[in-house]
C-alpha cells in the first residue's frame, strides 16, 4: 500500500507553476484509475485540462445516505530545495514518518479516505467525489464549475480530510477556516533602471519605494494598517476562547518545536491561538525586480513587485479586503510612484456548525479506533472551496490525520504512517457508522 | 573598423556572473591580440586565468615621456532583457548610435584609446597598457597586482577614457570619482520556511524584518540612517560649486530626458549635482528570498537577503563605512532576528588635482579637434582602481568620449559613433603633443 502512495506522491503535481501542468494532469489521472478501482460507475475529468476535478459517482446504493469527498492532488511548490534532507519528490520514510511534498498535504490524506474505502469492502452509503487539482492555486476551476453545477454538492454530507490533529493523539474537528487574499503590489518609479554611479542620489529606487510602503502596511507591533480592515473580524465567543485554553497546546513548545524562532510575533493583547485562528494576517511571500543573481549589479531598479498575502477570519470578505489593498496602496506611495494590485486568487473564510449527527459519528469513529474523539478547534490556513461545498446545505466535515508538525507547503512535509493506518480504520468505521442506515444522518 | 568593434562588443564579458567566465577569458584574448598588431614587445596575463589583467609595452622609443593606458573589457549584466530594443550582445546600430552592452562603459573607449594610437601611426610615446577584467567587480585581481608589484604604474601620466562628455560638445576631465561599498545584508528569524496559514499571526517574517530594516537605513528625506556616514563627507569647495552651476545641466532635461521619472529624489538643501557628485548614497539593487516564481505560495520566508550598496565621496573611506554599516544594521534589527552583512567589493573615492601639463595638452586636443576644451567636473560612478593607478605620483587623466544619455549599466547602452571618430582623432593628437619632447610632460 505504501508503494503506491509513494507513487502518487512522486508525481510533481506543483498546480501554480505552469511547467509542472502535465504532471497535475498525471496526478489526476493517478486519481481516476484510483476510483475506478473502486467500482466507481461515473469516472470523469470535468473543467479543466491543465488541472482537472476528477468527479467520481460510487456503486448505486439504494436508500442510503450520500457522502460527497472532497480532496486534492496538487501541491504547493518545494522550494527551497536545499532545505530538503531527501529531494521532495523522492518520497522517503525515516522513523515512521514518510517524507514527501504532499504526502500531508493533501495526497496522503486523500489516499487515506480511498483506502478505507477498499478496507470497508463496498460500504453502505452513496459516494461522490469532487478531487481537485487547483487548491494550492485558489481553486478557480472548482469555483466555476460549482456555479454551473451547483448539484455536484448534493449530499447528506461532505468529507475533507485536508486538516491535522490538533495534538498528538487528539483528532480535531474544525468549526472555522481563515480565508485568503494572494496580491502582487508592484510600484515603477522611472522608465528603465538606472545606474547607480550616474544617478545614486538624485533618481527614485523602486526598492526602496516598496520597501518602504510594505514596512508601513504592518506596524512593528503586529497591526495590519489597511483601513477598515478589522471592522468586520468577529471576536470568538467567551466559550470558544475558554475552550482554546483547555487544548493541549503549549506556546514555549509551539516556539521551540514548531516555528523554531528565537520569539514570536503578532498583535498584542491576543492568545496565540487567537492570532493563529481568528484574527487577520498580512505576510511578503518574495520580492522580485532588480538585481539578484550571484555577483554585483550597481543598477537603481525602475520597478519591483512583492507577493503577499492576508489570511482572512470570520466574518471578513475577500471583496472587500481587496477593496481596502487596494486603496491603502494607493494612500500609502508617494505620489511620484506608480503603485498598482494585482489580486491572484483568494477565498472567503468559512465557518462550519458542527450540529449535524454526521459529526457524532465520526466522533465514535475516532474514539474507537484512536480513543479519543474529536476536539472542535479553528484553523489558520484555508480550503477556498470549503464554502462553496456546502452551500447546499450539507455540513462539511473539516477532520485530517495530519499532525501539527507535518511542516505543510515548507521543506521536509512528511506524514506519521501510524497516522496513516489508522486514519483508514478511523474513516472504514465512519462510513460503516454513517450506512449503517441511520436516519439521523440523511438530510 | 566599425565590424572590428562589433566584434568585441559581441564577447558577453559578464565579469560579475561566474557562467561568463570564458567569455571573460575570450575578450582579453581580444585585447591581447589588439596590442600585438599595434606592435607592443610585450604582452602578458597576469594575475588570473578567469579575469586576467592584460598587460602591454609599447615600442620602445627613448627620451619620450611614459604614458600608461587604463581600461576594462568587462561589463555589467544586461538584465532586464525584456527592455533591449536588440539584444545586448548583438551589436546593432540606430540613427548613428552603436547599440550594444558595453559600447560606452568600456570597451567602446578601449577600442578609441588603441586605433587612436594606430591612427597616429607609432606615437612619440612609451605607451604602457592596463587593461583589466573585473572592473565592473570591484577590480580585485588588478588591487592585488598592484600591491605586489607596484612598478607597472611608473609612468609620467595615467590615461583612462571611461567617461562621458558633461553635455554634447562639452568634453570633459574629471576631478573626482566616487567610491563603492557594496554589500548583501542578510536577516534570518526562524530555521527554515513556514506556511502562513498554520503560522501566520504568531511567526515572524524574514521579508517583513529586512523590509522594516532597509526602510529605516534611508529616510523618506533621502538621508542615509547610519550614524557617523556623513562625518567624513567634505563639501565642495563654493568656487567649485559656483563652476558647476555654469556647467550645461538643466535639472528639467536631466529628469525628462535621463531619468525619466516623475521626481528627482534626495538630500534636500543640496543641487542635483551636489547629491550626484558630492554626497554619498544608499541603494537598494534586488532582494532575494521567499517565493518570487510564477504563480503563488503562501509561505512565511525564514530568511532574506538585500543587495545593496553606497557611493563614498571624498574624504569617505571604504572600510570605515564599511564598519559603519555593519554596526547600522546590527543597531536596527530587533533582538529576535539574526542579520548579518556579507561585504562584496567596494573602492575608496579618488580625488585628482589636474594641475600637471598633460591635462593642457589633453585640453589642446580636444580644442582642436571637438573646438572645446576640457571642463573639470566630478562623476558620481566609480573606478575602483584609480587610487591605485595614481600611486606612483603619475597624473591620472579621467576623460572620456561617452555622452551622458548612454544609459550606462542599464538597457539599451549605446555610443555615439561621431563620438568614436571624434574621439579617434583627440586621443591620436594627445599622444603626438605628449610625445613631441614636452619636457613638462615629462616627471
Amino acid at each position: 500500500m505504501l508503494r503506491e502512495l509513494v507513487e502518487f506522491l512522486r508525481i510533481p503535481s506543483v498546480s501554480t507553476l505552469p511547467a509542472h501542468d502535465a504532471d497535475c494532469r498525471r496526478a489526476a489521472e493517478w486519481v481516476a484509475a484510483e476510483l475506478r478501482r473502486l467500482g466507481c460507475r461515473e469516472v470523469a475529468f470535468l473543467a479543466s485540462d491543465v488541472h482537472p476535478v476528477v468527479w467520481g459517482v460510487g456503486p448505486d446504493v439504494p436508500g442510503a445516505p450520500t457522502l460527497l469527498i472532497y480532496g486534492h492532488y496538487d501541491v504547493q511548490p518545494p522550494d527551497p530545495l536545499g532545505e530538503w534532507v531527501t529531494p521532495p519528490f523522492e518520497p522517503t520514510v525515516r522513523d515512521g514518518k514518510l517524507f514527501a511534498r504532499g504526502s500531508a498535504d493533501d495526497k496522503g490524506q486523500v489516499f487515506c479516505l480511498l483506502r478505507a474505502i477498499a478496507a470497508a469492502g463496498r460500504p453502505p452509503v452513496n459516494l461522490r467525489f469532487l478531487i481537485e487539482g487547483e487548491e494550492e492555486y485558489g481553486s478557480r476551476v472548482l469555483f466555476d464549475l460549482l456555479r454551473r453545477e451547483p448539484e455536484r454538492t448534493r449530499a447528506d454530507a461532505v468529507l475533507i480530510a485536508d486538516m491535522a490533529y490538533v495534538a498528538p493523539r487528539w483528532p480535531a474537528v474544525y468549526t472555522a477556516l481563515r480565508g485568503l487574499c494572494y496580491a502582487e503590489i508592484s510600484v515603477r518609479t522611472a522608465q528603465s533602471d538606472l545606474h547607480s554611479g550616474e544617478f545614486g542620489g538624485a533618481a527614485p529606487n523602486a526598492h526602496e519605494e516598496l520597501v518602504r510602503l510594505l514596512g508601513r502596511l504592518k506596524r512593528p507591533d503586529g497591526k495590519i494598517n489597511i483601513p477598515g480592515l478589522y471592522a468586520a473580524v468577529k471576536r470568538p465567543s467567551r466559550a470558544e476562547l475558554a475552550a482554546w485554553r483547555k487544548l493541549p497546546f503549549r506556546e514555549a513548545d509551539f516556539l521551540k518545536q514548531r516555528v523554531r524562532a528565537k520569539r514570536l510575533t503578532g498583535l498584542k493583547g491576543h492568545s496565540v491561538l487567537e492570532r493563529l485562528w481568528a484574527l487577520p494576517t498580512f505576510e511578503i511571500h518574495g520580492i522580485m525586480g532588480g538585481f539578484t543573481s550571484d555577483g554585483a549589479k550597481t543598477v537603481i531598479p525602475a520597478a519591483a513587485t512583492a507577493k503577499v498575502s492576508l489570511r482572512l477570519v470570520p466574518n471578513q470578505k475577500l471583496k472587500t479586503v481587496e477593496r481596502q489593498l487596494a486603496a491603502a496602496v494607493k494612500r500609502l506611495a508617494p505620489k511620484y510612484v506608480s503603485a498598482s494590485v494585482k489580486f491572484m486568487h483568494g477565498a472567503d473564510p468559512a465557518q462550519v456548525r458542527i450540529t449535524h449527527p454526521a459529526f457524532r459519528l465520526l466522533d465514535q469513529a475516532f474514539r474507537e479506533v484512536v480513543g479519543r474523539g474529536t476536539v472542535p478547534v479553528r484553523a489558520g490556513g484555508s480550503i477556498p472551496v470549503v464554502p462553496a461545498l456546502g452551500r447546499s446545505g450539507a455540513p462539511v466535515i473539516l477532520t485530517g490525520i495530519g499532525l501539527p508538525d507535518d511542516r505543510l507547503h515548507a521543506p521536509n512535509e512528511k506524514l506519521d504512517l501510524k497516522q496513516l493506518w489508522d486514519g483508514i480504520n478511523v474513516f472504514r468505521r465512519f462510513y460503516e457508522l454513517l450506512g449503517r442506515g441511520n436516519a439521523d444522518a440523511r438530510s
